[in-house]
Parts: structure tokens; sequence; C-alpha cells
């Protein structure tokens, strides 16, 4: 075999995912709940027959124009005003995310990130060879008087500015936090005058169990300095991979002349037109919200019932929970001891781009049942008193293998 | 508006465009022939149904194995032996590209590529801030003795050498020429002694005229130094945005890491799983290849008519004509022009990485009907001959915007 001349880009990862045995509850990926998944085959007749010669084809970098109609008036509903020349569908969110990452980014600029935030947004990140800028949350969501101070000392010692800034508002992945909304006016604030631009991940925005909503970061932007992230994957399903994002029409034409994929898929983007036209998508938000909660308080009680000593706070909604195990707990090492007592969790220091805290979980109650959701955290707190019994070798290497080896969603 | 800070790859490009008059004849892009496109109504049906939980969630980095299996298939009819873990599922053949690029390329390293080359991989690798070593063709495709001489002379120079060499074997983008077995083993002759990766684009195989086909590139591998990039928008459909590569499995993970889109929809990877299995693909393929036989012919006697100083070699497959224009014919103003007599082809410059020659358009007659791949051409040279009378500043100005402005597939 020769060895390949990779780029450092691709040196650090790929390791082959270990196969799940049998049984294991996995509470890791952000996956759909697979009994709330649509049946899209009217919708797909409907675009593979009567809009076939526009399914089957090309779509265009920027999208379907009925797609990017329907998304202006979807975004409508949040406060968000906006035109077609403001859209461009992407292959979901992470894809999004990508093209952004590739229209700012030079190897080496920074990008502004709550501490802790979304993993996989971090290795995206990494692909293009960002540095981070971590700060810290508190219960309004990222500390906007930290990060003034931040970059007020940056500028101070006239060291590079960061260019981009990203967050997850809505039910925050993985803290559960939802911004308040003088945060959310404050960040507009400091990226106009700081010169960045914030990215709005917003996938969980409409799956709110109580609570009053708050309008999204984009609502307030006056200076086109918000580029907002949306995705039909948390709504509807995934496997549809139709994203969007909205943003000032010359960062549209950027992603559009970055995209290297020959567009999305225009039957996909035709099926998701034809789902919400016929509010079947509405319809999903409505069973997606009301399963999730009843996962979300099923998996509160079990911590409550089996690992009492764990601080977890009850998000609005979403799909995540953020567990706080007492100090000097190591969580890598309790989420690769679950897996061997057939429960998946990413370890919270996933989550950190900067002060690594080590004592965190990440928990996604959206994929399996209430129940199983219940006895996932059974089995986590079996892991838990085998920890505090004391690991013998095996079981530490076991852990530490288990916990490496898992895809994020 | 603020300026925005876009990195040095987002600041050539993106210019809007331009909206087409009614009744234009488009000869310009690859895309599929409207009357030839399936109804994947039935197989969407199974997808959404019978493989509801699967085809509605994530997929995964790789693909589904059964799609990854069936590509097995696939490739073995045409020689080559793979397992599943040379394959990976991405969203079409210039997907595949990027990620190829994304594994091995850092700014500044270089790309074999054949003058002329397929215009896509130019931009792609350009967004990769790439260099290019171009090596001319001649009739059995790129010429291996010109190419080993350059490596040489790299080599005594102590310069940095390649790291990847992209080329179209079959058909080639924009050529027409069909590369001969013993080029084919020169070139993986030389990846080795040279250490660079061939990337094999193969879009057009199974769309041949007439003549007998020529092993893949891949087939004389035997040191994983061959990339085959294939796909299913050319022999079934654009608009389901499957591709797929085969390589080696290091090769496998390090482009799987680098995937950053939640993977490849799982609904139209089970779509085409189903259309493979039917034998709903090899009927297409048939289709296609009988109709753009026609269409080829049809352009050929066009030019024979209407343009009879201009060169066309007849390919024995494909999607493409290359058109030698006299010495001293400006192909970028000649398809400008063509714009506003109605016709839409590519200027051969788009098509050259180096030694850029002037004379050349790409003219691709897979979109339209013979019938209006005859009238195309009649177009295009009164366009011709409109030329050859003196053109005024306004109509060269609107030339040469019409010419900057086409979307390349």
């Amino acid at each position: 075999m020769p060895s390949y001349r990779f780029a450092t880009r691709a040196q650090a990862k790929a390791t082959a995912p270990v196969a799940l045995p049998e049984g294991t509850i996995n509470l890791s990926g952000g996956f759909a709940f697979p009994q709330c998944l649509p049946n899209v085959a009217a919708a797909a007749a409907v675009a593979a027959e009567e809009y076939r010669t526009e399914a089957m084809q090309y779509s265009g970098a920027v999208g379907l124009n009925d797609l990017r109609d329907a998304i202006v008036n979807y975004v409508a509903k949040d406060g968000v005003t906006c035109t077609r020349d403001n859209v461009i569908v992407v292959n979901g969110a992470k894809h999004g995310l990508d093209l952004v990452a590739r229209v700012f980014l030079e190897p080496g600029d920074a990008v502004i990130v709550t501490g802790p935030t979304y993993m996989t947004a971090l290795s995206i990140l990494r692909t293009h060879e960002a540095r981070f800028l971590s700060i810290p949350q508190d219960e309004e969501g990222l500390d906007a008087v930290v990060l003034e101070e931040k970059l007020e000392q940056l500028q101070r010692d006239g060291a590079p500015m960061p260019k981009l800034l990203f967050d997850v508002p809505d039910f925050h992945n993985p803290s559960g936090i939802t911004m308040s909304a003088r945060r959310r006016r404050a960040l507009v604030d400091l990226a106009k005058r700081y010169g960045f631009v914030i990215i709005e991940d917003d996938p969980y925005r409409r799956i709110r169990f109580d609570g009053e909503a708050v309008a999204p970061i984009k609502s307030f932007d006056d200076a086109g300095v918000v580029i907002a992230v949306g995705t039909a994957a948390k709504v509807l399903a995934p496997g549809l991979r139709i994203g969007w994002i909205i943003a000032d029409p010359e960062i549209v034409r950027q992603l559009a002349a970055q995209k290297a994929d020959g567009g999305t898929s225009a039957f996909t983007q035709r099926i998701f037109v034809e789902l919400l036209r016929t509010g079947e998508v509405a319809h999903h938000i409505d069973l997606i919200t009301n399963a999730l909660r009843e996962h979300c308080d099923a998996m509160i009680k079990a911590f409550a019932k089996y690992m009492p000593d764990v601080k977890v706070r009850r998000p609005q909604g979403g799909y995540y929970l953020w567990a706080e195990l007492p100090e000097g707990v190591d969580s890598d090492m309790l989420a690769g001891l679950g897996a061997s007592h057939g429960v998946l969790v990413y370890s919270g220091t996933k989550c950190f781009a900067a002060d690594l805290k080590r004592n965190f979980l990440r928990l996604c109650y959206s994929f399996v049942t209430p129940e199983q959701n219940a006895e996932g955290i059974r089995r986590l707190s079996e892991a838990y008193a085998e920890m505090q019994g004391g690991l013998n070798p095996a079981a530490q290497q076991r852990a530490s293998h288990a916990a490496s080896s898992m895809a994020t969603y």
C-alpha cells in the first residue's frame, strides 16, 4: 500500500466506526424518532410525475424558486423578513455551515463559539483549520459581556479579529439554553461593531415543549450581519437532506459559487415544497414536539431516580439534555463505559473548543421511546456505579476506545 | 451594507446568472435529455414505505450498505474488482472530486490535468487553491510521454511533485477522446513511480454509441493509486444526486471524515438501489444511448452543412463535441454572440488551465432534440457570419457579458 500524501487537515481523524452490539440504546446522535417519520410517497409521486423534468434535472446552485419562496414564508412566521434573493437551499444545516466556512475562513481565522458548543460544528470548522474563541454561557445564553471584553482586548492588542460567531440560540446544542432577546440584540450590536458575522444555527426552534418563543437573532439584524441556517432534518426527516440559509444576497452569491456538488436534489426539494404546501410539515412538527416532550420528561425522571446526584436543567424544547456530573467524575470514562453497559451517550468533552470541562454528558432523547430513554439512564447508572467502584485497566481501555469511535449528528 | 471579510477563494467569482430569453437553445451544460427522464414514483414508494425508517433517517457518511454492494456489482461489469469497503456514496461526481481535493490538497499543491479539461473540475480545484500541470492530449488521450518528461524535470529540479491527476478517460469532457488501454496502463505506472493519485472521472462510460469499451484505469490499478468516480447523473438522472467513489479503504475513511453534510439522502440512495435491482437503470442507459447517438449525429451533420470550416471529431459516446474553429476565430466572442442569436455554447477557453487555445467550443448535444441541435448550430453559424462581418462595440460588450455568466455542468 502506498503512503498517501494527505493534506494536513486529513491526518487527524478517520477511525473506522465500531459496530454496536444488538440492543444498545442510542442516546448519542440527534437522530429522528423512527415512529414519527413521515410517509412521503404521495409527495414523491407528485414530484416524480407532475414535476418530472424539474425534479430529475440539475436544480442550480441556489435551489428551486418555489422552495426558496416557501422558505421565505416559513421564516416569516418567526418574524424574519426576507425575499427569495436572501435564500439558498443546501443539503442540511451542516452543509450550510461548511459552505459559510468556505466563503469566510482562511486557515487560522478565529471563530467565536460557546463553551460548550455543537461538537460537529467544531469538527467542520476544524477541517477549515479555524481557531476558536470560546465564550461561556449563562442562563440567558452566550455571555455577551465576556465576549465584549475579549473583543476589546483583541482590538487593543491589534490582534486579528474573529470573522464568525457560531451559536444555536434556541434549545442550544448541547446545553438546552434558549438565548434571551436582549442577548440576541447585544450580539447583533457586537457583530456590527467588531465586523464579524453571526451564524444562527436554528434546527430545533419549532420543537418547543412550552414557554414563549424568542424572535430569531436574524430578526434583529438590520445590517446583513446574521446568516440564519435552517433544516428540514429536525422538524420533518433527515433523509431528504434539505436545509437552507438566509443571508444578505452578496453572501448568498458567494455561497452558491462555493458549491461544488451540482446543487441539492431537485426531487427532494420538490417533495419538501409539497409537504409544506399540504400542511404535512406543520402536522409533523406537532407530532415530533409532543413525542419529544415525553422523551425528555422520561429521561429527566430517570436521572432523578437512578442518578440523583447528576444535575440536569429541563430545556423548553429541542433534542438534548446537558447533564452535569459531580466534580471529578470523568465523562469520557463514563461515556465509554456506558457503551459496554448497552447505552451510548456523548462525553461533553467533545463540546469544548477550549477550557475543557470533564464532567458533562450530552444526551439525546429523540431517537428512542420514553421507556428506552429511562432504561438507557438506568444502564448508565450501572456504569456510573461501576466507575465509583474503581476500574481495571482492560475496562478503562475498552471504555476510551468506545468513546472515540462515535459518529456525531 | 457591511463589507464582508470573505476568504481569498471567495473573492473572484459570484456574478448573478443572466436569465435566458425564451426560446434559447441550450447547448452548454451537460443536462439530461428531458424526454428520457425516468419516472421514479414506484421506486420512491418502496423507499418511502417499505424502507421508511432507513430512508427518512441519516444514512451515515459512507452510504447505505445495499447501495455500496450494488455499486460493487455495477463496476464489476467494467472489470473493476472491489468490495464494499472500497465504496463511498457521494452527492454526484462533483461532490466526489471536491472531497478528494479536501483530503489531498493544501493550497498551492499541483494537480495534473489535460489541456483541455472539464471546466468545472478546474473551478472546484481552484476553490482549493490548486496549481495545475496541464498536459496535452493526442488521439489516445493524455500524452503520457509529455507527462513523464515533465515529471522527470520536476524531480531533477527538486520541485514539489503533483499530488493528483484528474482525467475523464471515456468520451473525454470536453474533447470526446477515449483513452487507449496502453495509455491507461502507462498512467498507473507513472502514478506509482512518482507518487501521485489518479482521479478517474467516468460519468459517461456507459453511454457508448459504437466501438469497443476500454477497461477503466481503475482495473489496471494494483497499488491503490486510482480513485474512480462514478455518478447516476448521466446514466439515469441528475435529480437524485447520487454518485460514488471507488478507492483504497484508507482513502475511503479519509473521504468520510471530510464529509460535512450529514451524508447523502438515504431516500434517494434507496431509490437508486431499487432502480438498479429492477433493471430500470440498464433500460435507461439503452434509451439515453440511442437518443444521444441521434443528437450527436444531428449536430455533426449541422456543422457540415452550416459551418463546414469548423473541425469536429465524432466521439464514440458521451455528451460533448469539441469543435475547432479556424485559427484566429475568437471562441469567447463567438460563444457570447451566439447567446444573442438564441444559442448557448461554451467557449473552449474555460477548459484550459494553461496554454489557452482561443479557437475551440465545447458543445453539449444531450439536452435538446436532434432538430434543436441542428437549429442551434444554424443559429451559431449566423453569429459566426456576423463576426466575420466585424462587430460594433455594443455587440462585443453584450457578447462577452453573456459568455461570462453561464453556469457549468
